[in-house]
């Protein structure tokens, strides 16, 4: 295992992201914001119809029958819509296609923290506006010149969601660069909330969003991106010079069907909604504090209880929730949306063990 | 549809790959190296057998069930494999990974065109040696200084495959450099051809393969790179840095069954290559030329028919081969090795057409 120095010293070094753990054993999985309940029914009727001679044939580049069912959908036109593999694949293309200028791109000092793996990846420059002490975006950080700007909304790790108003004013104070809002959450903050709204108006907004989280489908790795035409064919030229046939059949199949069923989708997601609301309640009874959580996880901490302790207690009782071990959120925990069920067992746990009072 | 003229400005702006046609009519479908057989029946068994409620989950970010299936394999370790999105994903990562010196890197000027692409879009400086007028990579040209080298065996669309100890001697030549040979269709030039068994001797050279042709799976995007350790490792740390879960639960179950079926493998690998050779006697009984084929497609050329118009004449009957209008191969045609009965229809017509004998 002997690489000279010559390639050692161009290969290109990265601090990658690390993604949360994957058990495998039977435990209480809280720690990925993945959703409780399985996708719609149907998915699993398209699996078991589709014809696995096919499978010798390269899929349609154009991702064309998941294209038109996302317009339909959002009720934009097919040239509006991009897709990828997940919305990671989406959002690294986009940094790779509109984040060029020299001008730093900015996004928020505590949020997803894919955003700056891919500004390094890419060698891009950025800037972080600090979340003020409430974990706010302060709109006025990004009134200045950019290269581009990327925020979730609702943002992450914290849960909280900004009205279309705020959006609007960031947008009227950046008409000179492109603007993407992540919104990998969005259907959680309930209906009407998304930028989508807003695309009329603004050429250079782009949204992103996923099928993960609201729509049960993180297996299949499933994202898009909606937006002005001309951005969306500068985002698949890259796209097709990067690699033609990203999303293979099954994606394409499984992530129509998935589309079409509207009522189970309502339902789950506003089941999400309702056990998120009730564990908002249960944390309070016992002490925690928490922003106000419009995603499918909530962002809490405790007075008396150590977060890293928690979380490793939580742990070794097989509940497995997310810590970072950064400045401004280490004592914050990020709690997934389980099943109804998952929840009790967590509180029941957390009832137990702060009972015992044994705190900071 | 207005941007301003920063946003345009600061756009990445590349020229997209085009990928050969997909058409949606029955046709002989001859143009995109597809393999005519479907995947190994145990494909359709496992598709059928996976349970759509744990799509809900993400994938395991490591592929660990298709890294340890191609380790065994191959015959090495699990740190010495790769996976990616089809092996256009494990190449462009890799151009990105290993290809950061300031000295242009090497491959041939006909060969795979994503090359450019990629060197392009990352910004790579490139220079390619020319093939001989056999179109035979010259491994002289090879044999100064560079920043890495790449090129696929068979080469494409030439089909030509190269020896071990042409390989080795580039190899030799240059180990300071990463050395990327591109397998893509190796399993159609017959057993023990791979650079594989090289890896022993060689810490720089990364071999990269796909379930794309041989394995008859296209459409499910499947492409991995087998090398030293450290370069993996690399290649890993860049992967998770773009995108974690890049594989989708379907395409590792897949792609791990369709590893185990080695007979099924070797046995319409076999026909295939059958099918090539009896195809090269009827395309010189009608008076073309071509190389020496070691992949799933000839390269072939007629004395007394323009190549486009060839091309042409073939589509409007239904037949899809492939055609560049680029110098030097323009009067070429490659065309992919179907099934018995479909390389028939296109020698009936092929008879017939030089028979009315419309030439130049």
């Amino acid at each position: 295992m002997a690489l000279s120095p010559n390639i050692l010293k161009h290969i290109r070094k990265v601090e990658p992201y690390v993604p949360g753990e994957q058990p495998q054993n039977r435990v209480v999985k809280l720690n990925t914001n993945e959703n409780p309940y399985p996708p719609a029914p149907g998915v699993a009727e398209v699996l078991q119809s589709l014809d696995t001679d096919q499978f010798r044939l390269y899929p349609d580049p154009t991702a064309e029958v998941l294209v038109s069912a996302l317009a339909e959908n959002y009720g934009v036109s097919k040239e509006q819509v991009f897709v990828g593999v997940g919305s990671d694949d989406v959002l690294a293309m986009c940094f790779l296609t509109f984040f060029q200028s020299e001008m730093p791109i900015l996004f928020p000092d505590i949020t997803y923290s894919f955003y700056k793996v891919w500004a390094n990846l890419y060698r891009i420059p950025y800037e972080c506006p600090k979340l003020d002490d409430n974990f706010r975006i302060q709109k006025e950080d990004y009134y200045r010149s950019n290269g581009g700007i990327i925020f979730p909304n609702p943002n992450a790790p914290t849960a909280i969601y900004e009205s279309l108003e705020f959006i609007e004013d960031i947008l009227l104070h950046n008409q000179d660069v492109v603007v993407i809002v992540d919104e990998a959450y969005i259907d959680f903050a309930g209906e009407g909330k998304s930028a989508l709204s807003l695309l009329g108006r603004y050429d250079n907004l782009l949204v992103v969003q996923t099928f993960s989280k609201a729509r049960s489908m993180a297996g299949m790795r499933i994202g898009y991106a909606i937006g002005n035409p001309l951005l969306i064919r500068y985002l698949n030229d890259v796209k097709y010079s990067f690699n033609s046939y990203t999303m293979n059949q099954v994606s394409l199949a499984c992530g129509v069907k998935a589309l079409q069923d509207k009522e189970y989708f309502r339902h789950t997601v506003d089941t999400i909604m309702e056990t998120r609301e009730w564990a908002k309640a249960e944390f309070a009874k016992l002490g925690f504090h928490f922003t106000d959580a419009s995603a499918n996880f909530l962002f809490v901490t405790h007075p008396n209880y150590d977060a890293n302790e928690l979380f490793q207690v939580l742990k070794e009782n097989d509940i497995y929730v997310r810590h970072w071990n950064s400045d401004r959120i280490a004592q914050y925990l990020r709690v997934t949306v389980g099943t109804r069920e998952e929840m009790k067992h967590l509180f029941t746990f957390l009832k137990e063990y702060t009972l015992k009072g044994t705190g900071k």
